[in-house]
């Protein structure tokens, strides 16, 4: 049987974090004098704070050991209720009067999408904007992560939590202990998130508005607070957006590598070294492509590294419309919506890393038809990667593809055309942001139904969560049967 | 060391029995009193002839056995000799100038896609079009499937080509011989072929009409000889084409095991029933959603069945513009693209059977996450599959869908839209044959350039041969390394 209970304490401790991160905002509209999203937050605040409490207060779990499968559930119900309270501000305050559009938007926030259902970002308030990048932030590395790192607890085995928290094929420790490891990951995060907002505002950029997009690239998320994104911003802000995000999407251990001296480390990952040539092998053959376009050099190249950046890393920004571009740049943009970012960075899509060993496992396979009885293995990052885990990477590839090819399904119930519904569909599940046609750099998903807008939401939660923690949730088996009963099903066979 | 020698012979064999069968058609030119294309089917006959015949006379090799490798390379030269030799006709005749455009078109013809680079099919001798229709009978069953049935030979492992040629995950024997496998597939595949011709007569088709169309649907192809593809024929005849596009997507084994009377096998047989229930769900929901457009209940279904069935057998005959349809329609129609048929027929794809493991997998690898130390098997139309067909599949699936994102980087250099270009590469990797917006099933591949011409051919070869042949033979590594230096050198390392 499932530790619901230790489910539920978790559950718990996540609601009282949201009610203490959404003082944040609060502040932020009381600097504003905005009464109405102040209120708005008080009132959702309260109810988070009182239900989180009460369920930490009132259940004593028997023990608190948990699973692989207590892991997925706590992962997969804390994001989805993280989501249904952290939309209550936006509806609360009319901002956003639809509660299934205010959900939608709260978790393109939390999986760090950036997809918006906002026809004119420009008449929210500072408040619920501020709100809106913040939650590019908690979710970028994952709001059980921050409990790990900030609760003292005594948790046996929090690790199930972290690997279906955090996206990539392999998840591992930095250092022996897990609450460590997870501490480090934040105090990483956070110092980046920091060193970006000084360099905004070193460009002359308002303090709101260098802190909003420093949560925003930080977490890979893509909420801007302009109608034209990042577009009316100065280049020198626009070079600094396209640094950080390139830096946010490699993987964190690296970062950590260099802090404790290992260079050779480093400089040895070849996930960094073939992430970093496709983006410079993309944004090359794009800006011979957009030349003619933008006429000047340096326009080219910023205009090129940036939009590539903006969709390897998933997040979402812009500083043009790759709409307009020609067939070839946005093949491109459409190809790379799909790769995504480093593992253990907090980009969303496949993962560089899962890309090469799925091209690896090919390699070797294509030995393997030619000498029969030769024993090849994959080596990755100069590790033999084991047969369990090529498959497993093999398989979510299968089920990554029926998820997209699902979503799309469901959505072309709506009049739009193919090309606006299958990107839309791709980028929701890779948590990219922006798609192409009607849901491109300057459009965005206002005109769906809430039937397509609840598939969509879905679609990012699946995405951002890798699938397998939701699927499990939703499969009435995890709930239901006991491993006993099920050895003892097996058996009879 | 490849058995060079041994792969010449085939080779020559293959271009033997290709001359031969080039007879038809010159005999077709001959009635009608074509003599521009009786001249370039005797020259081509004639040359063809003459190399294959030296080949097979002046190699001798020392020994008959082959391995994996050489059926590999045997049927990755042979097809691509096949086409470069059946283009011949088209060149010499002057009805398609451009060599290049040739060779698509018979390659479109050999692998049963059906897409065509031909402004004006009502132009082309009868001659002409009746290879074209010829090519599609030729490649659906395999051309060196049908030397193994006809040629006495006393050949080593012949099922090395049988697997390397043929369609599918898992292909068995039917009897111990693999020759008389292939001479009972042969004789199931030409008695289906003039069942349908007949029936095509009894409704007044003329009789080449209907000679034509029972090539084109038994290899699954689609060549028309209309402009509208089947558009102007009776619903008669689209319903003999439509129920004969479902007989030949299906599993020839299936048809064997009626003829000798194992109901129950086929009956029991999964992969069937899910197909055939793929194909009435799409179906009904297409016909609900055109039934506006249509008016008739009658002309909705035909039309959505025939559309539905030309897409998963890939045949690419059509009755109506899909194009025109809306999009959820069009989503379905995308959807079925990659999909296919069943294993063991003619149709191309993915295939359902692989869709299905794949499908098998997945929730494999989810009891797996939530029971750990389970063990649970993949059972598959009753037999458990072992774990190197599973990762094969999986491993297979991400290497075809690299083969479509590479095939449609290529093509992105045309200034096409993205729906035209992407649904060109998914239709012809799959052997579809039309795709949507300028692709689509009134539109051809006329406008494209020499080097994406090029690029689509090699994508329908790599898609008709299951990619491995093609990717081993143009890997340096099967050819210049023998069995003995690859094992020093994997022992020394």
């Amino acid at each position: 049987m499932m530790n619901r209970r230790m489910i539920l304490v978790r559950i718990g401790q996540m609601l009282i974090l949201e009610s203490v991160l959404m003082i944040f905002p609060l502040i932020v509209s009381l600097l504003y004098g905005e009464w109405h999203s102040l209120t708005a937050f008080s009132i959702t605040i309260g109810i988070t704070a009182v239900l989180g409490f009460l369920t930490v207060l009132l259940i004593k779990p028997h023990n608190k050991v948990i699973y692989a499968r207590e892991g997925f559930a706590i992962v997969a119900s804390s994001w989805i209720l993280l989501s249904l309270f952290g939309a209550l501000p936006f509806f609360f305050s009319r901002e956003i009067p639809n509660y299934i559009d205010a959900v939608f938007e709260t978790v393109s926030g939390f999986t760090t999408t950036g997809a918006t259902i906002l026809t004119d970002v420009e008449k929210m308030s500072h408040g619920m904007l501020f709100w809106r990048s913040f939650t590019h932030w908690i979710g970028g590395m994952g709001v059980l992560v921050l409990i790990m790192a900030i609760v003292p607890t005594d948790s046996g085995r929090s690790i199930h939590i972290m690997r279906a928290e955090m996206a990539g094929p392999v998840i591992g420790k930095l250092v022996p202990k897990i609450k460590d490891t997870a501490k480090i990951l934040y105090i990483i995060y956070l110092i980046l998130t920091v060193i970006e907002f000084i360099f905004l505002l070193l460009g002359g950029m308002p303090v709101f508005d260098s802190a909003v997009h420093a949560l925003g690239t930080a977490g890979t998320g893509g909420f801007g607070i302009k109608a034209d994104s990042m577009g009316s911003y100065s280049a020198y802000s626009q070079w600094v957006i396209l640094i950080f995000m390139y830096l946010f999407s490699l993987n964190f251990n690296l970062f950590y590598l260099m802090i404790v001296r290992k260079f050779t480390a480093v400089v040895k990952n070849t996930e960094l070294w073939v992430y970093t040539a496709i983006v410079m092998i993309s944004s090359a053959i794009i800006t011979w492509n957009i030349f003619p376009i933008y006429g000047s050099l340096h326009d080219s190249i910023r205009h090129s590294l940036f939009q590539v950046l903006t969709i390897t890393s998933t997040s979402g920004f812009s500083t043009v419309d790759f709409n307009t571009w020609p067939t070839l740049s946005k093949a491109i943009i459409f190809l790379l919506m799909f790769m995504g970012g480093c593992a253990g960075s907090t980009a969303g899509g496949l993962k560089m890393s899962r890309v090469m060993l799925l091209a690896k496992t090919i390699k070797r396979d294509i030995g393997h038809l030619l000498h029969p009885r030769s024993v090849s293995s994959v080596k990755f990052e100069g590790k033999t990667v084991d047969n369990g885990t090529i498959q497993s990477v093999s398989a979510y590839f299968a089920l990554y593809m029926f998820l997209i090819f699902f979503t799309f399904f469901l959505i072309s119930f709506e009049p739009f055309d193919l090309e606006t519904n299958l990107t839309a569909a791709i980028s929701c599940v890779n948590n990219v942001g922006p798609g192409l046609a009607m849901v491109g750099p300057m459009g965005g998903y206002a005109d769906y139904s809430d039937f397509s807008t609840i598939v969509l939401t879905l679609a990012m939660l699946f995405g951002r969560l890798e699938i397998y923690p939701l699927l499990l949730a939703i499969s009435p088996r995890s709930w239901f049967t006991s491993s006993n009963k099920r050895k003892i099903k097996r058996a009879s066979r």
